[in-house]
């Protein structure tokens, strides 16, 4: 009996090694063409330098699903196509401008921009005292005595000891997003956010802010101010508390608008019915020209099923690349591709978004059954080399999310986060930020990825 | 029986966690201090932007050498001196020209810089036919007929898959610190090497090269060429072998100059005569600021004895910074260091350095005996929560080679290295390419291992 057991274990150790090796080979094989023959950062130069922004509905916007099908069509996939999707319309209208007034005639300048979908402010803009706040749970201490005519200035900065800046993001973020809907009920005129930015500089980040259920007459204008600036403004209202701040945004919301999501495929060799996801979103801020957020993601996405090709390998399930329109200021893009794919009865068992930026890619993070998350462990060591093996759970991405169902499988690609939120939302989202070699490693990461959950079949349908 | 190893092990395990709590706790205290209350970057601002490029023998140096004592001089260090060093002074002199000539007065200038040490041209420039080669090897056979009288266009790019850039820059750099002493032994007039830089960019990369115990009347100048440089050439030369290239230096290698190491320390509470090292190298070259190469190992260094007093961590042994001069092209800052301390019979257990830039830290590579190995091993836990716990076997750092004794433990510090040689020695090592927190972050993890081998008294000394 242990002799049994001994080979057993030899046999089941020796075809273990067999299949690392088949495994090693090919992920090194894809690692190689993505670093040596890769096409990800010219299609990102084109994004970002030829296009620019790309906010949903803006040129720009319908621009990228142009040359992203065209890039797809040139790729020799089994289907290419563009799923239509009515997206809203926002616009900065002219840049937005602001300034502190210690007395009349003594004004400092201060960088702000309108955050998204913010309404304007008044024609002439608006002008009132500040009052500074650390949390939305500080409107309530404060009550309406204090708030009402004001313009609150909320303050509280991300975090720096988390390691992890999207967690610091996460314990900041609600200022943004939440603001301006808490501070109208308790009658302010207006809200000055800090900026997600854990650098101190001169650059306001844009991102949502969401009224929630708010009157449109109730709504009330909302920028963000650079961290910079926000240093300068506490100090400043620390010196004089009735100081004057004024500010004039001209921003719209306009009819919803036609565009669209990006798709392409390989179809599946021996079960095309199981459909694996790889996407990014195609949609930007306005204010750089949205290299890292999400220019990067979307170019490693097409990139994962151009290296495919070129590998000679033949997935046995259908794998799609997504271009998702509109994650920044709706998420209409990822709610009508799962939609459709409920409708159209697909199967979907697996989904990975590049979401987070295109540096050095450290692993991913998995939105999975505890079962599933082992087998995923299992495949770690085939990452140590290419040091890419932090496999955590957690989300995938806001794209993939409406398409999750029990047994399937969401990844999320987790590159180092350092450098990120410098550059989120800003104007200094800007190519040369991205580096090339970094982009790339993380499309090898992400074949490898999407080539071990085929052939191993992750995920499963429901 | 089993019920004592049962105990024994559950003892164990308990002691275990007890020393891992508190270790956990005070490498916890590292990181929030590096990261909230950092004085890393500052110094570094001030080193990049107020300095400058600190190459031997210049002014910039000498200003870092008062600038840094300074510095160490306010941190209440026990003691802080300067060690004094005689230093090569090589300069570079009027910046460098080139052209290439298709024919008389049909000119394209590309961008080139002289090699540190090289020889000057002749005053009125160097021209002659090109002769392109992928390796040292090729001009044995190609023998001193196809090169005499030509200048050799080195032009073997480093290896895009390698992982590791540092080993993509081992696979090249012989063609530039030996391709001049080499190509002279076959009558060469010139030297022009691709630049060690895995992007496709405009900017020269110096970097030493070496001439050996050639006489100097045969040395010939040496010069790099940007990649972008090197690509037009290799296709222009495919175009018209018969093409003239032009070449003018200016540089000169002037007689050695006094500099110093700069050494600042907190004396040991229990075993002072067991002295530790962290480190980076002061000089750097010319061209950019030298904020990666090496001004980031300096100030995390620095940071290290910093942080160690913020924390209240009394050190049983003698933890030194030593901030090196002259490594760059001469090493003498490091050779001068190791020599006295053999001279003081000073006890040296364990040397870190910080020179591969101020990248997000991956972990550290370790030049020790088997069982330090296993040791240092058993660490790594403590700074997987960090995410720089990779830890390898290699070199330490050029600077802390000399030091190195049977019972010793090097370390160098890891960073991610791949946008490394993106700025290698080149215009673009400067201040805004480094970020505030990647450099933190080295700085907490120098910090942790220093505490660690510290406290469990890692490394012997002879």
């Amino acid at each position: 009996m242990i002799r049994i057991l001994v080979l057993l274990v030899l046999t089941l150790q020796l075809s273990h090694t067999a299949a690392q090796t088949d495994d090693e080979r090919q992920i090194k094989a894809f690692y190689d063409l993505s670093l040596s023959e890769g096409k990800a950062y010219d299609w990102l130069n084109y994004l970002s330098n030829q296009i620019g922004g790309r906010l949903s509905g803006s040129v720009q916007a319908e621009q990228a699903v142009s040359y992203t099908k065209t890039q797809l069509d040139s790729l020799g996939l089994d289907k290419v196509w563009l799923q239509p999707v009515m997206v809203p319309k926002w616009v900065r209208g002219t840049p937005e401008f602001a300034y502190l007034e210690s007395k009349p005639g003594y004004t400092s300048n201060v960088p702000i921009c309108a955050l998204g979908g913010s309404v304007a402010t008044p024609p002439g803009g608006t002008k009132a005292q500040l009052i500074e706040v650390n949390s939305l749970e500080d409107l309530e201490s404060l009550g309406r005595e204090k708030i009402q005519g004001r313009i609150v200035f909320f303050n509280r900065p991300m975090d720096p000891k988390l390691l992890n800046t999207f967690q610091a993001y996460s314990g900041a973020v609600d200022q943004r997003s939440r603001g301006a809907a808490e501070a109208a009920k308790y009658g302010a005129v207006g809200v000055i956010v800090r900026s997600m930015n854990l650098r101190l500089d001169d650059y306001p980040h844009t991102g949502s802010t969401n009224y929630g259920d708010l009157p449109e007459k109730d709504r009330i204008p909302a920028a963000a101010i650079s961290t910079n600036g926000a240093e300068f403004l506490s100090t400043t209202l620390k010196l004089d508390p009735n100081i004057q701040f004024f500010f004039k945004l001209n921003c719209k919301q306009l009819p919803d608008v036609q565009s669209y999501n990006v798709i392409g495929e390989i179809r599946g060799s021996t079960k095309p019915d199981e459909i694996m996801v790889v996407g990014g979103h195609l949609d930007s801020w306005d204010l750089g020209d949205g290299a890292h957020d999400d220019g990067a993601g979307c170019v490693q996405s097409m990139e994962v099923l151009r290296i495919l090709k070129m590998s000679g390998y033949k997935p046995k399930r259908t794998i799609r690349v997504v271009l998702f329109m509109n994650e920044e200021n709706g998420l209409r893009g990822g709610r009508k591709y799962a939609s459709e794919a409920d409708l159209n009865k697909e199967k979907h068992v697996f989904a990975l978004e590049s979401d987070a930026g295109g540096f050095t890619p450290r692993g991913f993070s998995f939105d999975s059954s505890e079962s599933d998350f082992n087998t995923l462990s299992g495949w770690q060591s085939l990452l140590e080399p290419y040091q890419s093996a932090h496999f955590t759970r957690g989300g995938g991405g806001a794209d993939i999310g409406p398409l999750k169902k029990p047994g399937m499988v969401l990844a999320g690609l987790r590159p180092d986060s350092q450098r990120y939120f410098a550059h989120h939302h800003a104007q200094n989202d800007t190519f040369e930020h991205v580096n090339k070699r970094e982009l790339e490693l993380g499309a090898a990461a992400m074949t490898s990825l999407i080539y071990l959950a085929d052939k191993y079949e992750l995920g499963t349908a429901q």
